[in-house]
């Protein structure tokens, strides 16, 4: 395992909770002394990594993925035919398709793999979806079964018990050729954005549902509330949200996960609101595109993030110059929410 | 209980198993007498409904919401001051409130309560979000404590041990005053569509992915896939919906169906894809406009489902004539997929 | 005439240009006064104004919408039965039909007026779109022409030589009964919101069109550009949209003040991008979801208005604590742009 | 002049209206013969064309994006240095940057641009954005000018007279470095979009006005129009379109081709509503990703068409299934509009 941050650590503990023998490599060595500590043999360059695994070697990346190919390129001259390269990163598929066509030559195998489950992993379990070749696949069965979460994480689905060998009740699974992986991976992160920006919405119509309380002004720039009596509630999100946790039909475990953020903090103060994007949701986007296929929930979801950051404000910028000039409107300074 | 439909027949059953006594009609005989045999005390007419009920009388309503005024109209005459009409319905708030208001003067209560559940309720419990005066809705606890889901259905959310004297937990919860229950449903649902959508755009595109290996035609009307190679993926998706079930940021109970639904049929031949919306869609799209808050994702899953329909058929020919008319384009019958 | 704000003056002086008599009143006195000196009779109270008009008065309205139900409780009292309110003013259409009902019980007409043209209107002429019963708005067509742009403003749609006894191309137009006139203006407005917003989403492009020359952080938490030499442009905007003013596909009245004011300040640093809306867009929406017709461009324009406007922060924190909750994403603080 | 198609016929047919000398190439024998009769110079083959060209040649390319790097391939063996290739088709900018790297070494200069104007080009003139080497761009001036809209098409914008040496006023402009004019150019298409589905929606909600006075059916499975009576009208809709040329705020050259449309023939029946897309809407959206903007409105509009050729399907089934699953709703039958 190379890389330990926030996912690899946990990835390397939970496979050596399994038994498994872990050979680890950071640029940050209090990382690598720490899971030294844990039971993993703990290495200080690459040179000492790639020697401390037997052939043929499965290598894993866990590290951002603006430095995977610089990795890639640093690693591959210490491996042999037959190793692979696993990478389990946020990576985009394109690149997965690529660097296979460029190792394969060297006989080298790739395999990519998308790994769902965040800092919650080491206890829950890490889903995994996998592109590859199914001989190379196959054979690392074990170590992502080990990072999977167990069997009975689930009620089996009805109907399951006709399936024979699928692993997808084991938490991993071989979704096709090299990308296939990080394919899905990807497009899980942006139904993953999609539901999120669902609940985050309607939340915000419970929170503003007291709007007919609040003092309004009348001119001809504020469209005045036509029933001021109709949003007279104040509700309580952290009690709502906790609600909905049993019996409701949105149900999940984002909506735990809510919940428990609600509970600590209803108005969520902590927080400013600048949502970041870390790529799988705008190559979602760009797959529904090249396949021609409508996606507004995940791309609007999308958007909301980037707007969280202030890049439409040229845009609003631009409708408040067409409104001066064509109603001599002048803007409000509105104290928002 | 007056109304024996899908949900309501489900929930009566639900509290003959925890003990309650249920007094049940339904213009639909069989189903009074069905329920009868359960253990209910079926009556023939609103009279025997009523006669057969001690003061205060709970009157719970589970009828489609086009009827429930007519049926409050019928049913107000023979009640007695103190009496309670629950609508458990999927009621616009704005008729809780007023209905509210007509039944006051008549020393009549009324209680809105939403129920989440579907025709699983009677299995899983039902999710209730309740409003209403609090003394009645107090007095009411033992019915939706029956009703609803056990504590148990999910993990404590950390620092609920801090919290006293909250249903939340139990599956049920007084949201507010009178409107209140149905607002919060009303927004559970919008997030519900929400969700659905964010779920079905996804599977779409990955449903796509082989649209590499489909022949495209060369000319001035169809834009040309980039890199086809890119996509050439098959993708089995109820391999893939199962393994998102476990360990995934984005398991929940309505992914666990579709997993179900995918497994039964891959395809979906089944279904032709007209999507009915049932009203609280459009009532949070309406809400969120009144409080001026956004909600792209709540909106565009609803108008997706009135796409679904046709409805946008004419606005779509609208844009062909425009087309037609600047650049002599001539429509393409293509074949969808 | 009753209200001599942006709107009110210009149709007056439009109106006195025409040769058409004008009686005026305003709580401004000065604004009475300035009109008086173009040539208006002034009046200085609601008694005074509506003796001045002989029967049966037009008594047109243009006064913010908030205002209008307390202007004609006070102004109804002092009419005869055959006389006629116009509401010119951005009126729901809901509240002309309710108004119609009203008046119509003392032989008092209503029309309704849905004006287009802004601070142009005096001197491009104001669009007009109206409801009313057909007689009474027949009577009125001198007025309403006086006020429309003149037939020479665009030119002649091929085949209009066969439609006889239309006033459209003279810039007026019956649409329909009470309502008719505001529910086209007020889709009219529904659209003009999509349109500003589509020419202010793509000036944003192409504003951002630079993104691969400014410096990029490289973490997990900020998605790189994969290819930074493709977004090197500079572009200048109040040039771009000069050019398309002239034999593009986008041209339009829109475009044109568009490009002035982008002339004027190309960074449009005068505007903070705090966007109102008035009422016409969100009530486009609620008919499109009334009448289960999909909104899609319409209903993000409306969005985008709310949310320059902070009225989704609270939905953006709820998202930032889902990340943290579940990835322990801490939130980055970009500087926008 | 390489393509004769619906554009390059007409833009040859405007130089040679312009007095400029024009050397034409078509696979289409009929087409050149036809143009070579209205004084062009027709050609038979590559090396025929690229013969009667004096040096430095500017070859001018109007065909099918799919089809012009294989005809760069084919005529750049035949050209020498200083000649330039001038792609005027819908081409990707990324395109652009990839030919110009590759046609540099040989000496050859590559223009790319954006021309907008469709089939009205030859009687309106050609909006043109272009991409290049300024003193490149510079050289075919003339041309440029001769086939751009003359300055009159629009009233001068205010402060216009300030400017030196713009050409944005004669209807062509030199954007920036390469691919910048098929940059502007996909970003107008992209506004284009925006514009187009903004009427087209709102032309489709004044249709559906009249839905209170159709049949609905009371069952669990359709929303009630809670008010009916609110919608009644039957609009004219090429009447509406008509009155909005003239003073309106959305007055636009769009609109006039809509209003003409619409009174040819107001059902649009000579259409289905299956609306292509051509590649620009699609790579506005992907510039806007990378970019990391918002573009709601001409994302959706985009989607929107991609709908309209029945995209969504699987999508929509994959909610009927989910409902079926929770709720037991079985999907209705209803007959669109």
């Amino acid at each position: 395992m190379i890389g330990l941050g926030r996912m690899g650590e946990g990835m390397v503990r939970r496979l050596l909770q399994a038994g498994h023998e872990c050979v680890v490599f950071d640029l940050n060595r209090d990382k690598v002394d720490e899971l030294t500590g844990a039971g993993a043999v703990g290495t200080n360059s690459l040179e000492d990594f790639v020697s401390r695994l037997a052939p043929p070697r499965p290598v894993w990346l866990m590290i951002p993925v603006a430095f995977v190919d610089e990795m890639i390129g640093k690693v591959v001259p210490l491996l042999e035919p037959g190793d692979v390269i696993i990478d389990g990163g946020n990576t985009h598929y394109h690149d997965d398709i690529r660097r296979a066509k460029e190792l394969g030559p060297r006989g080298l195998h790739y395999v990519d793999v998308g790994v769902s489950g965040g800092v919650w992993g080491l206890e829950r379990g890490y889903c995994q979806m996998i592109g590859g070749e199914a001989g190379v696949v196959g054979r690392l069965g074990p170590v992502f079964e080990a990072l999977a979460p167990p069997v009975e994480t689930a009620e089996r689905t009805p109907g399951r018990d006709q399936v024979d060998g699928s692993t997808a009740e084991h938490g991993y699974l071989h979704c096709g050729p090299t990308g296939a992986g990080h394919f899905v991976k990807m497009v899980h992160n942006g139904i993953e954005y999609g539901i999120m920006a669902a609940y985050a919405e309607g939340l915000n119509i419970l929170r503003h549902a007291d709007v007919g309380s609040r003092q309004h002004e009348k001119d001809a720039e504020t469209t005045p509330l036509r029933d001021p009596e109709l949003y007279q509630y104040n509700f309580n999100l952290s009690e709502v949200t906790e609600v909905w946790r049993r019996g409701s039909v949105i149900g999940s475990w984002l909506l735990d996960l809510t919940a428990k953020a609600l509970l600590k903090d209803h108005d969520l103060d902590a927080f400013s609101g600048r949502v970041s994007d870390s790529g799988e949701g705008r190559w979602t986007i760009q797959a529904a595109i090249d396949e021609a296929v409508p996606a507004h929930v995940l791309t609007t979801a999308l958007y909301q993030r980037f707007a969280s950051r202030g890049e439409s404000t040229y845009a609003d910028k631009v409708t408040s110059a067409m409104r001066k000039e064509f109603g001599g409107h002048v803007e409000k300074h509105s104290a928002g929410i």
